[in-house]
């Protein structure tokens, strides 16, 4: 035996989880017609053993007098917990305390696992919180928005909110397994549901020039909430985010891209300016607006495309300006613009100091930057306040 | 396009990080005439831009006045933090926030990382913290003492105790790189020395004849603290520990096995009944004695070898047994031996439901066994005090 003055640790976690797309699992699961509730019934009985809570967002049973008892029979839980949803929960200070309180009473431990049916605030609380109970105890994601069932709900994180900073504490965990179900949808106010297509228009401009095509030539039944249509785009988009994460090599975020991102600059900007008022969906969309305008203002895109990118979110239904962002069309060095630019300092300081956005060289084709003057950010928003 | 009803999401995160072996690297990290402080001094330099802050552990500088010093013009941080080690810093209901709080108040970034220095207890609590910040930041460990170098300090695990129960929140996060310096050894208690010389055992009982039989041939210059050999037992001790978690197939305990785990049901057991006053080394010592017995019990074991590694315990200045467990060895029904018996039922609980607990078939060779019944506990503590 010897020893050496330097030992190299290396391994690797293999990760997987299935993503299901139902209709209807709690009202008939095994009868129906279609395959898809058949096949994710069939896996959560091989589960049923290790669920040992259920989490419910009120917003998902409020107005449905009969499904939360659905929800607690068909996963066997009598006791669910049912949680006022919405961002308010993330900024709960001991909404994971409560939570752990909770499962200390249940005794649960590790090798347990909970559902969590609700929109993405509820998933990402409650989904930290298991992901910190014993170092980490399994959970079952059931999104109940358009947003979170294409989007963050599907993929691998979790948090909350801390000294008014979104997602301060937080960590990589994927879920043991994820179901869109598509009669979760049902209860969505109109706002909340077209919010949801924002995430959608960004990734197919990023990455599909097919997916942002087939968006434009069915934007009118989606505007009618069409469920053909509106089941297809969630898969597609779900698809495509989980893409991202399996096949873009850095699933965990440690590098400083920040591909999927695209919009959200200004996007996370004018949410936290407007308290809130403007949905997620809705402030990306306005992001998306600028940042291609922002692509064309640097030669990466032709203005045409602005335009259309600009019908497109109209005709989802979706904002492409704020009164915000008419008021910044003045200098770089107003006060109005500033409040907004902070955005994309905001960004670049999340990002260790080195700037990485993602805009456009095409529609469907994504470009990093790494370089953008606040002159080029204001002619940008002038571009999109010109169409207005 | 098309969209299956199941998407299966796979992906794996590998993982990396060097772990030195040095001596004096503060005092002489770049002219010493040993390579390790060398090439620790050198990767260091490498990671400089990125250390944003400083841990201390106030057991590491308190008797050594130049040492903090020494600590901040090396990493170049003026404002460390000094904290109160031992397991009472994991109990702290605010240690997490506090950390937090100062590092938003460095404006720290996820890509920034902290080096924390000290024992196991400071490590796990500012790691944890550390790596829920921003979703995780990375950390460098430089563990303070013997058990810290030798076993969890140089691992993956995060976390702090809550509601009473060890680790009961945490995470699993390897840090970025791990330095153990032989020199910050010198100011420990002598109790707190020979109390990682067990985690020395254990390992070595469990995985290989060679390191114990080293062992029986080096007691004595262990006990006298000989320098080479307390080296020479760190760094084993550290790579048999650092093998289960890169080749045991399993690094964040997904399954029920938990092979490290020897003579540490009861070890767990005493620390709590005793308040943490036999120290997690002396009660691990003691479990180890008694979990011999039990290998012995079963069936797996010569007694002969039981006399074996109580006398080495002995030899390396550790217990083997305690008051409360000669106040056990009544019946299975007496209330002195079932405040022992429930540590197999705490773990029992901990592992799901599933008993797993690694014994001994030979000394050097670990065997995990799932039915332990009472009277077998009961039997193997008279053992011990047979020979008492």
């Amino acid at each position: 035996m010897s020893f050496s003055s330097r030992i190299d640790v290396q391994f690797r976690i293999p990760y997987s989880y299935p993503v299901f797309l139902t209709d209807g699992l709690f009202s008939a699961p095994g009868i129906s017609g279609n395959g898809e509730n058949l096949s994710a019934a069939e896996y959560l009985k091989t589960q049923k053993n290790s669920v040992a809570d259920l989490i419910v967002d009120e917003g998902v049973v409020a107005k449905v007098p009969d499904r939360l008892q659905a929800f607690k029979s068909f996963f066997e839980i009598e006791d669910a917990l049912v949680l006022t949803g919405g961002e308010a929960i993330k900024e709960q200070p001991d909404i994971v305390d409560k939570l752990h309180q909770r499962w200390l009473g249940k005794e649960l431990d590790r090798h347990k696992q909970v559902v969590i049916i609700g929109g993405g605030a509820v998933l990402d609380a409650a989904g930290f919180a298991a992901s910190l109970f014993h170092r980490g105890m399994g959970h079952i994601r059931m999104p109940s928005t358009v947003l979170a069932q294409n989007d963050a709900g599907v993929g691998v994180k979790n948090g909350v909110n801390k000294f008014e900073q979104k997602n301060f504490v937080g960590c990589f965990k994927p879920p043991t397994a994820v179901i869109n179900d598509y009669q979760l949808l049902s209860t969505l106010e109109d706002q909340d549901f077209y919010s949801g297509y924002a995430e959608a228009v960004k990734v197919a401009l990023i990455r599909s020039p097919a997916f942002y095509s087939w968006l434009t030539h069915n934007s009118e039944a989606l505007a009618s909430k069409k469920p053909e249509q509106v089941k297809y785009l969630i898969a597609l988009c779900a698809q495509l985010h989980l893409n991202q994460i399996s096949q873009g090599g850095d699933p965990f975020e440690e590098g400083s891209a920040r591909p999927l991102d695209f919009g959200h600059w200004l996007g996370h900007r004018l949410e936290v300016l407007t308290n809130h008022q403007l949905t997620h969906g809705e402030a990306v969309a306005i992001g998306i607006a600028s940042d291609t305008a922002l692509s064309v203002e640097l030669g990466l895109l032709e203005a045409e495309h602005l335009n259309q990118v600009v019908s497109l979110l109209r005709g989802l239904k979706l904002p492409v300006f704020h009164e915000l962002v008419s008021a910044a069309c003045e200098t770089p060095q107003s006060e109005s613009f500033l409040k907004l630019y902070k955005g994309l300092e905001d960004f670049r300081q999340h990002l260790g100091g080195q700037l990485s956005i993602e805009l456009l060289k095409g529609l469907g084709k994504g470009f990093a930057v790494n370089e953008i003057k606040p002159e080029q950010v204001l002619s940008a928003f002038r571009r999109v306040a010109g169409l207005c």
